[in-house]
C-alpha cells in the first residue's frame, strides 16, 4: 500500500490521478501467473523480427521459433482431407461442386446435418455437438481395444488447455493449510503452474527422473505427497504422457504403478494425453490411462475419477489455431459432472469449427473411401519425419560436450541438460536472469534460434535445460542443432 | 462436512469409497455459479426435443428455441463473402477456383499472408493475428468519427466473454470487507453474475429503470454505491449498450453522465457493446463510450479506464459458432496491460477461424468491390427484417392483457414484464421455483416456446419477466408471440 501511495503523489505532480487498476491494485494471483513459453524471450523474438524486417543487420537472417510446439507454423502443410471437408462445413455451396471427393462431401454433409440450423455459425450445445461427442467416444472405444467410452463423459473444449483449466477450477477448494493441492511432474507444461497460481491452489512439485529417460518414479511421488501434507490438502495427480517437455512415454507398468498411487492416497488423476498420436521410438508405445485403469479391474476401474485431455493441435494434424480439445471423466461424481456443464455453459460453446475438425480427426477415411489412400500417405509422411526429427536430434545434441539429451521417445520437443560454466552462472546472477534464460537470450541474439529455458518448465536445483521444438523441416533441423552446439561451445569458452 | 460423512458411510455400505470430488469437496464458487440462459429450461428443452423425437406425443411439434441469441440456429443465412473468403482461408487450394470472386481471393490471400505458415492452422500470437489489430482499429477510428484507435490496446478474444472475463479477472482482489465490488445493471447479462461469483468478487447491483425504457439513471448508480461501500471495495462498473436484455440504446447524455459518475467515483468502466450494430428505434442511435470519453475531453479522456467489448457472434453475421471477438483497452496502466497479455498467453490464443472472421467483420466489401452489392443487400436484409420484429414483438406483446413490453430499441430480446395471479405464485413456490421461472416452465411443456425467466437475469423484487429473442422468422414470431400472449391469458385464467 506504500507504494501505490507512492504512487498516487507522483500522479498529482504530474497533474494525473492514479489508475484504478494498477500493478499494485490487480488479482494477486494473476500477477503470479507465469508462461515461459511465450514469456520474454519470446517477446525479444517478436523485437529481433520486427528490426529484421526494418533492415536492422543481425548475425542471422531469421528468427527460428523453436519454442513452440506450432508445426504449421514450421511448414507442415495440412492434412489435404481434413481442410476439404472444413471448406465444405465453411461454405455449403462447394457441395456441388466437382473438385470435392464424395466421401469428403458425406462427411460435411454429416457435420452440417448436426449444427443448429445445419451452420458453422450457430452456437452448439456447451458441451459439444452430441454426434461428434459420440464419434470421440467410438474413437476412444477403438483407441483402447474395445473398453467402452459413454458420449455424455466427453465434453469438447477449445483447446485441451480449456478443459484443463476447468477441470482443475473444480478441484479447488479451501483455505490456508486445507488449501487444494495438485501434484505437477517437473519438469511441467507451464500451463499446469500457470493455472495452479492463478486459481490460488497449491502446486506441489514431483521430480522425473533424468537419470532414467525422465521416467516417472512412484517413490517421488510418495515423497512429494508427504512433504505437501504438512501444509495443503493434497487432491489431484497430474500426469503428462507423452511427456512435455520431456518425450518422455511412460511404460503400462508405470502407469499402473501411478494409478494404484492415485488409488491409495485419494488423488483424481488428470492424464494429460494430448501427444498420443506423437510415439516414435522403437518399443514405445501409448497406453491410455483410462485403458490401463479399466483392464486393472475393480477397485480401481469402478472408483478411480479420472479426466484424460487431448487436441487437434498436435499429433500428425496439428490444428493449432482451430483450439478443438476434449476432455473424457471417467468415474466422476454425477452431480459435480452437472457443475462441470454448468461451469463450461458460461462460456456458451467451443468453436465449432474446431468441433468439426475434432470429429475428422477422430474419424477419418476408411479403407474403402475414395479420400483414404492420400489421407494415410499424408499422415504416414508427417509422422516418419517427426520420428527421424526426434533420433537426429538426440544423435546430434549427444555428439556436442556439454549438452545431453535423453531419447525424444514421443510429443514434439527435447528437453537437453546444458552445462553452463560458474562464469556464465555468475554473470547471469549479476543480470538478475536464470543461468538458462542468459544462455536462451545469447543464444537468440547471436544465432536467432528462439527456444524456452528450462527454468520455465522446472528442474532440478544446479541443473539446465532448454525445451527445443522437433518441428523445423529435416534438413533445416540438422542446421539448428548444429548450431546451437556451436553456440554452447562457444558460450563455454566464452565463460571458461 | 456432516453430509459429507454421511455419503461416505453410504458409500462404505455400498462398498464404494466416497469420490475425491463431490459436490461437499468441489470449489464453492463454482458451485455458486448461475448461467438462466443455458439453465434448466434449456436441459427441459433438449429432453423434449428427444421425446418428440422419439415419437411421444405433445401439444406442439417442435421447440422453439427462443432462449438464446443464436441468428442462424433460427435459420438466418450466413452472409455469403464471409463465407466464401473463410473457405478460401481454410482450402487455399480453391484461391485458383473461377468460382469465387477476385475481391474474396484478394482478402483470403491478405488473411493467410499474416497468419504463421500462411496457415489458419497455426497459432497467432496471443493478442491475435498483428494485421487484424489494425483492421479492428481502423474500423473503430471509423466507427468514431476518427477519433484515434491504437492497434496495441486491441485484443481479439475467444468470443467477447472470454474478453470480459479476462478483464474482470484482472479487477478481483482483497478479502472480507476490501473484497472487489462491481456494479452490474439489474436486468443483467448472466455472464457477468456467473464470472464475479467464480472469481469471489462482490455483485453490486444498480437497476435500470423499467418505467423509462430501461433507462440507466446515475442516481441509482450512487445509491448502489453508496450501500455497497460498506461491505466491499467497488472497483468497476459494467454497462451493456444496446441492452442485454433490455433491448435499450443509451443516449449519449446518459452515457457522459456514467462517464462522469465512473470518474468521479474511481470506477474502471467496462462497456459491452457487442450489439453495437443492431439498433432499431427511430431516434435511437448507437454512441460507443469510448468516442463519448474522447470528445468529454480532459480530465475524462486522458484518465477514466475503459475497456470495451465486440463480437462476430451479433450484429447482421450472427456468426455465434466461430468465438470471434475482441476488448479496445483505453487508459489502461501499462504495465496492468502488460499483465493481461500474460494472462491471455496461457491459453495461447483464439481460435484462428473467428480471428479472419472478425477481420471482415470490420473490414467488409467497399463500394468499388465485386463483392459489395451482394454483401450490402443481405446485411440490410437481415437488419431490416431485425428491426420489423423489434416493433411486431413490442405490437403484440403490449396488445396481450396482462403483459408489458418497452421498445426494443437494439439488440436482439424483448424482456417483458408478465404479471402472474397470486395462486400462480403461491404454486410455484410449493414447487420450490421463481414464480417466472413456473411460468416459462409451463410454457414449455404445453407451446414448445423456450425463454428465459426474468429471474436469470434479475428483476425487482415482486416484478416477474422473460427474456426472448426477435430472432425467429417474421411471420414464425407472429405465431410465437400471438400463441405466447394466449398461453398467458390460459395461466392468468387457470390461476385466478
Amino acid at each position: 500500500m506504500a507504494s501505490s501511495t507512492g504512487d498516487q503523489s507522483q500522479a498529482v505532480r504530474n497533474g494525473l490521478r492514479t489508475k484504478v487498476l494498477t500493478l499494485h491494485s490487480m488479482n494477486p494471483r494473476v500477477r503470479r501467473v507465469e508462461y515461459a513459453v511465450r514469456g520474454p524471450i519470446v517477446q525479444r523474438a517478436l523485437e529481433l523480427e520486427q528490426e529484421l524486417r526494418q533492415g536492422v543487420k543481425k548475425p542471422f537472417t531469421e528468427v527460428i521459433r523453436a519454442n513452440i510446439g506450432d508445426a504449421q507454423a514450421m511448414g507442415q502443410r495440412p492434412i489435404t482431407f481434413l481442410r476439404q471437408v472444413l471448406a465444405l462445413c465453411v461454405n455449403p455451396d462447394l457441395l456441388t461442386s466437382p473438385s470435392f471427393p464424395d466421401d469428403a462431401k458425406k462427411r460435411a454433409e454429416r457435420i452440417l446435418q448436426a449444427c443448429g440450423g445445419h451452420s458453422l455459425g450457430a452456437y452448439s450445445v456447451s458441451s459439444g455437438i452430441q454426434l461428434i461427442r459420440e464419434d470421440v467416444a467410438q474413437y476412444i472405444e477403438r483407441r483402447d481395444g474395445g473398453i467402452p467410452a459413454d458420449p455424455n463423459n466427453v465434453f469438447l473444449s477449445t483447446g485441451a488447455s480449456d478443459a484443463i483449466v476447468t477441470v482443475l477450477k473444480l478441484l479447488v477448494a479451501g483455505e490456508g493449510h486445507t488449501r487444494t493441492g495438485v501434484l505437477i511432474p517437473i519438469p511441467q507444461y507451464p500451463l499446469y503452474s500457470a493455472t495452479l497460481a492463478e486459481l490460488g491452489a497449491v502446486q506441489v512439485d514431483y521430480y522425473l527422473d533424468e537419470e532414467r529417460a525422465w521416467a516417472l518414479d512412484v517413490s517421488e511421488l510418495h515423497r512429494a505427497l508427504c512433504q505437501a501434507r504438512g501444509h495443503c490438502h493434497p487432491r489431484a495427480l497430474c500426469v503428462i504422457n507423452p511427456g512435455n517437455p520431456t518425450g518422455q512415454v511412460q511404460t503400462r507398468e508405470c502407469i499402473e504403478a501411478v494409478i494404484r498411487f492415485a488409488f491409495e492416497e485419494r488423488l483424481f488423476l488428470l492424464a494429460d494425453e494430448v501427444y498420443q498420436d506423437n510415439v516414435y521410438a522403437a518399443g514405445s508405445q501409448f497406453h491410455s490411462f483410462k485403458k490401463v485403469l479399466m483392464e486393472m479391474g475393480p477397485p480401481y476401474a469402478r472408483q478411480q475419477e479420472l479426466a484424460s485431455f487431448h487436441s487437434t493441435s498436435k499429433g500428425y494434424m496439428g490444428e493449432c489455431g482451430f483450439r478443438g480439445g476434449y476432455v473424457e471423466v471417467v468415474n466422476m461424481d454425477a452431480a459435480v459432472q452437472q457443475q462441470m456443464l454448468k461451469l463450461m455453459s458460461v462460456r456458451l460453446c467451443p468453436p465449432v469449427p474446431g468441433q468439426a475438425l475434432l470429429d475428422l480427426v477422430v474419424s477419418p477415411p476408411a479403407p474403402t473411401d475414395p479420400s483414404f489412400a492420400q489421407f494415410q500417405a499424408e499422415r504416414q509422411a508427417v509422422l516418419a519425419e517427426l520420428a527421424a526429427k526426434a533420433k537426429l536430434t538426440e544423435q546430434v545434441f549427444n555428439e556436442a560436450p556439454g549438452i545431453s539429451c535423453n531419447p525424444v521417445q514421443g510429443a514434439m520437443y527435447s528437453f537437453p541438460r546444458v552445462q553452463l560454466p560458474p562464469r556464465a552462472v555468475e554473470r547471469a546472477q549479476e543480470l538478475g536472469l536464470a543461468p538458462d534464460m542468459f544462455f536462451c537470450l545469447r543464444l537468440l541474439e547471436e544465432t536467432g534460434i528462439c527456444v524456452v529455458p528450462g527454468s520455465g518448465f522446472g528442474q532440478r536445483e544446479g541443473t539446465y535445460h532448454f525445451r527445443m521444438t522437433i518441428l523445423p523441416p529435416l534438413e533445416k533441423l540438422r542446421l539448428l542443432l548444429e548450431k546451437l552446439s556451436r553456440f554452447h561451445a562457444k558460450f563455454t569458452l566464452e565463460y571458461s
